[in-house]
């Protein structure tokens, strides 16, 4: 049996400073961890993204990086379970492949090796439906078992993807060769309270934002037509635990909101909840920016991590992004 | 203009005691290379393989490691083509990943960041058909664009096209972002004379020559009607030559010899050209052993090789299996 149930355990949150590690980390604690390790290097992880948690008296911030084992050996001693969030997106890959490639995976190697070693009785390796690609190829249903499309992509995301596709092959051969359990989750794009401003898909919603309260018109790329599919972050928080009380291990599923977007769409969406403002403006890409293309449109299905972990999205993206835009009314008042 | 001609020129092939990489060094210095540097650790390299050619006088033999950087800039310094085939394969990469992620992504980085620093001129990348993927999805024509399929296949054989699919993208990288032009070779299974015994497809043929040598009846795995796509490696040194002759760059191209085959149809091939022995038994897969599986049957097609690098295979798989046999008596006499 692979469960891991949360009550009394202890978990590391690799790459924990973050949006999805933050609201994992609250989860957990909600459902009676006994203590919850966030581990990042603080490179791209934040105070900021934690600072509603730093005053919890079970949680531990642990300063280390995923390229130093003994960081990695001394945050997971006595875990059970180790959720592996630290990874370069596609913007940071495209600006440095090098850290890119070390951290997505050799970083990834050394935490399992870690968990492997200090006895870690379950890892949720944080993956993404980059695995499927970019470009012309990629349209339809977004299934488990759809490939890596790479044809007309831009290598950093091509980089990310393999890296993701990487990462889960090696989660599958430390439970086949080592007996460590592990579920896979594919994250689509997240959006929720403190989102950053490093994700290129979810720049969107925050780009649509900002220009909108400064009574600017929002951009929509090409003719808006292009497909988007978010998930709110606590959702996922929600499927990360999941995935650790679940009897499931050696599987890989997606984790999606409830429906896919345009972006035409999402922008119009943005700009209702922020209280209205200027009609968007179509605009071409802009060269030298890194934006993801699709062949057309696209829809994760998260089918097969109802089936698996139990798990399926409840918050759509009108209440995900009214949430968003509350708390950022709210932190950055 | 990114072609390299041969003359005169200095090379470098990365990982080049092999198969390959002594092959390529006599075809370039029979087109008057001014000298070709065979660079390796010898981990799976071997004197062996490079015997034949160690007094020529315009060769010269560089032991290092591409995990390195000192070695390789020692390597580099003054070199106008540099040949990067240093990798593990499927086999290799099962028994140690750790080992295999830091020779195909970290070496491949190292050598393209000396080659960038030592102002090579052009590169060309030695990647495989694995990156098409493995298992039930792998049939039909396997051309250029097709993506990575992963779903069912073995954990070392995806990460070892994932690692070769990262690889052609770090050269993407640094033509896009330093100018250094490259092409992109996805060889098939190489077979031919200095064969060895790490190519977990190229085995079917040594290994059915030994049985058969031996007067047992050589083991078809399955009904026999799964398909391989060989290429010899003479015409693989030819690919390689003209890959840095021609004027392209930033683009990958298969390189297939004439024909795919069924594995009954090999093993009945290499029986007959081997003077005759038993009839095929077939067998059902080894457990733990890895062996590769399409979804169907497969060709990979080479047109674009032709369109791009005027190159096509020479050698089908009679005559190239006829010189392997003639090297093997001869060699092992």
């Amino acid at each position: 049996m692979a469960s891991m149930p949360i009550e009394g355990k202890v978990f590391v949150i690799v790459g924990g400073a973050s949006l999805v590690g933050s609201a994992t980390a609250a989860e957990l604690l909600d459902h009676g961890a006994a203590e919850v390790r966030l581990f990042d290097s603080f490179a791209f992880g934040s105070e900021e993204a934690i600072a509603h948690l730093r005053d919890h008296p079970r949680l531990k911030v642990v300063r280390g990086d995923v390229m130093r084992m003994p960081d990695l050996l001394d945050a997971m001693r006595g875990a059970d379970g180790a959720l592996l969030l630290a990874a370069y997106m596609t913007l940071s890959m495209d600006r440095d492949p090098w850290g890119g490639l070390d951290v997505n995976i050799r970083g990834v190697q050394n935490a399992l090796e870690a968990a492997r070693a200090s006895g870690v009785g379950k890892v949720v390796f944080a993956s993404s439906n980059a695995v499927y690609g970019y470009g012309p190829g990629v349209a339809g249903d977004l299934a488990e078992g759809v490939p890596l499309h790479s044809e007309g992509a831009p290598p950093a995301a091509i980089l990310y993807g393999a890296s993701k596709i990487i990462g889960e092959q090696l989660c599958r051969h430390y439970t086949h060769r080592h007996g460590l359990p592990h579920v896979v989750l594919r994250y689509s794009t997240v959006y929720g309270e403190r989102q950053h401003h490093r994700a290129a898909n979810a720049l969107y919603i925050i780009e649509t934002l900002e220009k909108v309260r400064r009574g600017e018109a929002p951009e929509v790329f090409g003719d808006g037509s292009e497909t988007k599919h978010f998930v709110y972050v606590g959702d996922l928080a929600r499927a990360n635990r999941m995935a650790f009380e679940s009897a499931a291990s050696d599987v890989a599923v997606n984790c999606s909101g409830p429906e896919p977007v345009t972006t035409l769409e999402l922008v119009r969406l943005v700009t209702e909840l922020a209280g209205g403002g200027p009609a968007p403006r179509f605009v071409g890409n802009e060269p030298g920016k890194v934006r993801l293309t699709s062949g057309g449109a696209f829809r994760i299905p998260h089918d097969k991590a109802r089936e698996v972990i139990g798990w399926a999205p409840k918050v759509d993206m009108r209440e995900g992004i009214a949430r968003l835009i509350r708390w950022k009314d709210g932190g950055n008042a």
